[in-house]
């Protein structure tokens, strides 16, 4: 299949995806959606779960492309990009439809090797980025001395994926948690901000 | 139905819950878990979602009643306990297969306003516990007096929330994110933590 043909088909399941829900969604709604027939999606995926398999691939090399441009500015400014990547950016973190399709499949993870093997990617993807991020803030001292890399980015991690399920379950907005998380970041990992707190 | 038969039945959709998930289980599982026949199940419930929203309310009740158990000591000893019941404790954060089919029954919280308004219950609960503790811990200056109370509750929850979802999604062990966690408001909430952080 040429790219155009396979960009197109997986485009179709992120729209389908938003209108079904995973446990709902068939090859037929993801044909309907891309304007093909059903045996047009068949000659090319076996089944639901191979074309979702190679859709979080898309995302993953769509999350991966966006990255990069996390690059801009100090460390706090390159932080505060990934936040709001993860957090907010309606490419990365789109609709509401969408985190809770994504939540559904994540629920399988544990019956399904070749899904958790794509979350963890993602998880790593974000959090060897943030680790990097929060690094390079120690060292240059914009980031107090005694944040450890890991144990920050791993916390994050933990907060961003908080974020993520907390706006499905209880419709909490993103931006509420992106300033949680900044508010924290502030505090916790800024030299400034800590000094500041204590007097 | 008197209180014993509703709680074996309860116990039963809890143990049918974690062989099943969400997705496939049937009145017939639960049933066949309670060792009664489908249709005594389908005199006291008519539909599997229903059982299931009687379901969140046992362990709403559960998880209430084990709340007070968070009463001794400190503030800051009863914040580490309070972590320890959501994060760790099995009976309130138990098996990965539990966790897996709550994340499922999540995912369709935006579907569903009687599971939404149960997980919002949830969430109040726990928040409410959180800020008290925080409160206390700011009067009597064994926390940061610069700690916002609800601001902080909430950005644990949010911690919280990742620290489960990641259970499932990426298999990180609960010890660890609790770990993360403590260290978090032990650098944040403590009044010598972030002193001690300065220098």
């Amino acid at each position: 299949m040429d790219d155009d043909t396979a960009t197109e088909i997986l485009e179709a399941t992120s729209r389908a995806l938003c209108k079904h829900g995973y446990a709902d969604l068939t090859l037929t709604d993801i044909a309907d959606e891309a304007d093909r027939s059903k045996a047009a999606i068949h000659y090319y995926y076996d089944s639901k779960e191979n074309l979702f398999l190679e859709f979080l691939d898309f995302l993953y090399e769509r999350y991966t492309a966006q990255l990069p441009a996390v690059d801009g500015g100090t460390p706090r400014d390159q932080l505060y990009t990934l936040l709001e990547t993860a957090l907010t950016d309606e490419e990365a973190a789109p609709a509401q439809e969408y985190q809770t399709a994504l939540l559904e499949v994540t629920a399988q993870a544990p019956y399904n090797d070749a899904i958790q093997t794509r979350l963890v990617s993602f998880d790593d993807l974000l959090f060897e980025r943030a680790r990097e991020i929060i690094t390079a803030g120690v060292e240059i001292g914009e980031f107090n001395e005694t944040v450890e890399p890991a144990v920050a980015a791993e916390f994050l991690m933990t907060a961003i994926t908080g974020a993520h399920t907390r706006r499905v379950a209880i419709d909490q907005p993103s931006e509420r948690s992106y300033e949680a998380i900044t508010q924290y970041a502030e505090r916790h990992f800024l030299a400034d901000g800590l000094s500041e707190a204590t007097h």
